[in-house]
């Protein structure tokens, strides 16, 4: 049976994490694959409302998470999961549960996320207005060992998503996109 | 693309949902069918650890159900829900969202329910020691207008089974038995 894989972004609020999530599965998709992309705030409201941000309540939210990309991998979808995910402990478990798993670091500086700061949440926190706000007033944890990094403060949207499709090939879970052309059209019922 | 549908099981605690579902599950899968089955009281330490059963954390449990449902729903495996859902609305409201959706009423008498009692839950519920009991402290609307009645206290759950698989068959959800066979083999990429 065909099977799926759980891509994970993991990295701080505003370093690019669901653009790249979108991006990477418009280019699945249109190699034919099924794709679900699980974006944290999303699943926060279909999952996890009530739940707030101490460390317990987003380790919670995180299973909840892979549990549900357990399903869809074993299944033969492609998940694309795009939360902060700050605790290593945590997303190492997803790994172990998944199994066909490619953890991705979004990584971008602080430098340039404050300089970005899209929702002024930056600002507020570094004023000191919020409370657990990852990376500036709640830890995140580098992965130690990520299948690949993007640094999106040197790398467009397009090139991030290009390190990871390459990734998912070497690794087996998904076709090159020059097999996949071969016959013209997408192989739906192909291995992933 | 292959695609799924959710079998819904609603109906009291007892009734032989969890006997349905497994049984049903292996039916499936024997033809050659992607399924999962999501168990009330499994889901429940999965997706809704904290969550009591007043009439809210019941709703709640019941509609993560139903999104987790959808996801796998719509990526070609069939669900089997086994839950009680006491609740009318919201079980239209899974039904609403996830579109292809069988809904199945396990009913059983509460005499028989009595009578079986495995777990000596209704006894202890009739003596007033279970509060937000179903069906003795607590309400079960029953369907309306399910698309499947099954009746346990007068049916085994193999011929349970078999009035499920013919209500899919017939509404087009899955293959019959006998078109899955002419080949041989299961056939892993045709639409359920």
């Amino acid at each position: 049976m065909t099977q799926g894989v759980t891509v994970w972004l993991t990295g701080l609020s505003g370093a690019g994490k669901s653009t790249i999530a979108t991006l990477l599965e418009q280019e699945l998709r249109r190699r034919g694959l099924r794709v679900e992309v699980l974006d944290g705030d999303i699943v926060r409201q279909n999952l996890s409302k009530g739940l707030g941000f101490s460390r317990e309540d987003r380790d919670t939210n995180i299973r909840r998470i892979a549990f549900v990309s357990k399903l869809l991998t074993r299944n033969g979808v492609v998940v694309i999961v795009a939360a902060i995910s700050p605790y290593r402990n945590t997303r190492d478990e997803a790994r172990q549960s998944i199994g066909r798993f490619l953890e991705v670091h979004v990584k971008c500086s602080l430098e340039e996320l404050v300089r970005r700061d899209v929702k002024g949440l930056y600002a507020r926190a570094l004023r000191g207005e919020i409370s657990n706000f990852t990376g500036v007033s709640d830890p995140y944890e580098e992965p130690e060992h990520p299948d690949v990094v993007v640094e999106t403060h040197r790398q467009t949207p397009a090139e991030s998503v290009a390190t990871i499709l390459a990734a998912l090939e070497r690794a087996g879970y998904v076709h090159s996109a020059t097999l996949s052309g071969t016959n013209g059209t997408p192989r739906q019922s192909d291995p992933v």
